[in-house]
């Protein structure tokens, strides 16, 4: 770890010491060593990666939810082989990352041999971005798509209450000429950080991010939070996509929809407890030439006609600087991070 | 075929007789047997449906497309089995319907084996609306997701020239109380044949539909056509989702992009010659209750929060009234197709 050649009030640390320090925070709070390496993985790569919302800022969050008995931080999880292209994990009320981490290995195996392989998480909390599912697939030349459920913050279109959560669809796909294309993206028209970033900087927001307690169209980020609600991003089309979410995460994966679980009786609890499906594909079982040289065509005619960056090149570009010159945390986040690691 | 109780200036039909009629019209211009039975029955069912802009609005289309040279109308699809969950398909350039349905018993059987499938197209003519393609898996309880690409419209998000087909995403999935819940969403702004009516009847269209020649915004619809473009729905998401449109049905089928192949110097050709993607999921094969009992549970809640009816709705009631009282076309329509079927 070194502080050189950063602001007094900065540390920067590389990025395999704060997985260290996150390993050991997780280890210091209920989790198991193979679940603390995991979550520890995840969190630091989110950070590593510039994704600040899903990086250290969520150890609060997994820390009370696990100090609420909420999520069990030791479930080893069940992966079951149900078919040549199916695998099913119960990840028995723990994280899902973990559930993702056991079944990989047999979800590319069968994936690679069906040409198509579907991995179905059960009773699993998913408090990370989704983008670090589904890219290691991307990194192997396999094509995948994610969808995790989340809880009730989002009205559907025409409806006059919430009842999906922000579901995020991931996707990622190798490319020759470069990182993989990986996109993550909430369903919901804003996430629920950014709405309590413009409540703390006084901000209006755009036209068609939210509702008030009543129902009403906002612009007002306070009344949003304060028990008004999201809308889908795209009118009915995203609205039928988070639907699409809701189906394949729940409904297809014994988990729970984002309505039918309540944190209200465990105070801290913070994690959504529902389910996830990944989807993985071989392309090398497709027909005509070699995948990563067409994606690569299309990357060329993307920029050709404009386009400025690629779906997740603003993350490999804050990746790269990070593994250069480390990651910059501010102190305060620091010494609170070292304190829990120690206490 | 009857003409009771209907307006002078229109004629009712039978979904049977239309279907026959149609056949016999393709059979006329230019089809095999098989291709023309496939087209009819699905061109029809559009109209039953009310899908009028993939009913025999597209007659026109399909007949100048075969009468140009652009598509094969005899050729028989090449079906290949290439692992437990992976059929590939040429479809020599014809058109994609008669290839998913010289692929769908062998998709499904490993779908209900393997747990999932997926049917790779290449070498096809879309011209046809593409919730016909998923709906008949999901009344055989399994779920489905198809995506086709078309040809170059869409400016990607933040890019200067239009690169991306209309790219629809087509999802189903069975429900315990009543028919499918079915999707069949452009990932562009607006529909082509949205902006031609609206040209027509002199209407400006909402904001964010599309851009002007020079690449700029604009709501009137006649500059659209006039050398402009659409936008994506939903701004970087629904650009992102177009990209993964063209990855999965061109990139990964061996088909061409939107922006590969070049109808100008065919004179009459209508149909974008590219690829589609279809993956069918058993939910038979996932953790917990029956999947259609789930999915229900689903639509009592979201019918509890307000929304006025399911993804598909409109369709099928406009299905049972045809099939009730009988399809209506216009009076010039209806000696149009009679006199192609006779021609």
């Amino acid at each position: 770890m070194s502080s050189t050649h950063v602001p007094v009030d900065s540390q920067t640390i590389s990025f395999g010491d704060l997985t260290e320090l996150l390993r050991q925070i997780f280890l210091r709070h209920g989790t198991s060593a193979n679940v603390a390496a995991v979550l520890a993985q995840n969190c630091a790569s989110a950070e590593r990666d510039g994704s600040h919302s899903h990086g250290i800022f969520r150890i609060k969050g997994y820390l009370s939810s696990l100090a609420a008995g909420w999520v069990d931080g030791r479930v080893v999880p069940q992966v079951e082989d149900v078919g040549a292209g199916f695998v099913r994990v119960d990840a028995g009320g723990g994280f899902a990352q973990p559930a993702v981490q056991a079944a990989k290995a047999l979800l590319i195996e069968k994936a690679r041999t069906a040409g198509i392989a579907i991995l179905a998480i059960r009773n699993s909390h998913h408090f990370a971005a989704l983008w670090p599912d589904v890219e290691p697939f991307a990194q192997e030349g396999l094509v995948a798509l994610s969808v995790v459920n989340s809880m009730t913050c989002v009205v559907p279109h025409d409806a006059q209450a919430p009842l999906f959560g922000t579901n995020p669809i991931a996707f990622a796909a190798p490319r020759a000429g470069g990182q993989p294309i990986v996109f993550d993206m909430a369903t919901s028209a804003i996430a629920h950080g950014d709405v309590q970033i413009a409540a703390r900087e006084g901000r209006t927001l755009p036209p068609g991010m939210g509702v008030d307690r009543a129902g009403q169209p906002t612009r007002d980020p306070a009344a949003i939070l304060d028990g008004g609600a999201l809308l889908p991003f795209g009118g009915y089309k995203g609205s039928a996509l988070s639907m699409m979410v809701e189906l394949l995460s729940a409904a297809l994966t014994g988990g729970h929809f984002s309505f039918e679980f309540d944190m209200s009786t465990r105070p801290g609890a913070q994690t959504p407890w529902t389910g996830q499906t990944i989807i993985v594909i071989d392309p090398d079982k497709g027909g005509g030439q070699a995948f990563a040289q067409r994606s690569e065509e299309l990357v060329r005619q993307m920029y050709r006609v404009g386009q400025q960056r690629m779906p997740g090149d603003r993350r490999y570009r804050q990746r790269e600087k990070s593994l250069q010159q480390g990651i910059v945390l501010s102190a305060q986040d620091w010494v609170w991070l070292k304190s829990l690691a120690h206490c």
